[in-house]
């Protein structure tokens, strides 16, 4: 086992499953994950157990007009065993809804927000996925969208 | 060769290639180019053929009063051969311009962005340099620019 | 020695110290920094020297009530020796003080920055620390602070 090499595709599983989630690309988004994975997003707020159930609550909260920024950086990562792993990432979250409430965000709103994300990773027929994930927040914040001028995005259609 | 090595050494061009952008280092700039690079700016929209006429569109779109933030994440860089790599990125961009009308954005305006890059690279002579880069927009803002009590930058000399 | 190993050493010593920095954990801090160490934060203003000095001083402007953002991108790292490194890297910050006057903040404001970071590194005793830090400001600039509906930080209270 090179450690670099596992650290390194551990990484680009992390950023796979990200541009899966902002991109909306829900086969992708589901094959980053364990079959029997578990969440904790939000600070535990949103737990959800079996890849099933956390795709589909992605999906639920991500899809229609929203528009996210979700980017993480600073990756702390340690192999615990030649198929586990850890890690911690620092994350940066932008959700824009120029729509109607949701679940978690009201009409016309925008969140930003910063959060430590602790994982926990497993390879398996030779294929990291994310076994465990979940953040704790540092700070969020949601303001009223007031629409700019220019506003293009590759889903709101504008 | 040593596939992580190359991979370091791509991340290292692309972090030095947006150096240059955002401190306005033009000859270091030219020098992450091949000189039959291609470039796809903004969805296709600014589309150049050529080291020179890629460096030039960049440098006049950044010079003058213009303050930038480029920065990239998520690098997912796989090797097509040992001399040629493909890769995304993850790109947050942010534009201000305390100034008059610009080709690319109104007076005293700033831009908020993100976008996915799609690059090439190739290795000439032992050094990787960009040979084909484009982004496709997630999002994209621009608001009126309204000037803080407190703003200081490298090139607006307050 | 591997050069990639001592690399990845050095980005995580990074992401410890402001992991360290915005989860107020000061004895984390202190254990990123030689014991000889020196700074010059903001373009040399905030110079110190030995790391109990840097750190007091950290400690002083980040405690309290304010919710501080400070993630690095773009790490440019290079060895000197076996023990000795360099390398850059580019700062996007955040500081949001929602209480009274600070000495590097009025009340109730938020600052929002970008800089690039030139470091030097140690190793001594098979760990790597921070012998030298401080950065070059891009830009800065700080608004007032208003408060929105939903604001939640781990330190604020609220």
């Amino acid at each position: 086992m090179n450690v670099l090499e596992e650290v390194e595709a551990i990484r680009q599983l992390k950023y796979r499953y990200l541009r899966a989630v902002d991109c909306k690309l829900w086969d992708l988004l589901a094959s980053t994950f364990a079959v029997d994975a578990v969440s904790a997003y939000d600070s535990g707020k949103n737990a959800y157990v079996g890849r099933d159930a956390i795709v589909a609550w992605l999906r639920n909260a991500m899809e229609n007009q929203v528009v996210t920024m979700h980017q993480v950086h600073h990756p702390e990562i340690e192999l615990t065993s030649p198929t586990t792993a850890r890690g911690t990432w620092y994350l940066e979250d932008r959700v824009i809804n120029d729509g109607p409430k949701l679940p978690e965000m009201p009409a016309h709103s925008i969140l930003f927000g910063t959060a430590y994300y602790s994982d926990e990773y497993v390879k398996r027929d030779g294929q990291w996925q994310i076994s465990k994930t979940g953040y704790e927040r540092i700070y969020v914040e949601i303001r009223p969208f007031e629409k700019p001028a220019v506003f293009q995005s590759r889903w709101a259609g504008r």
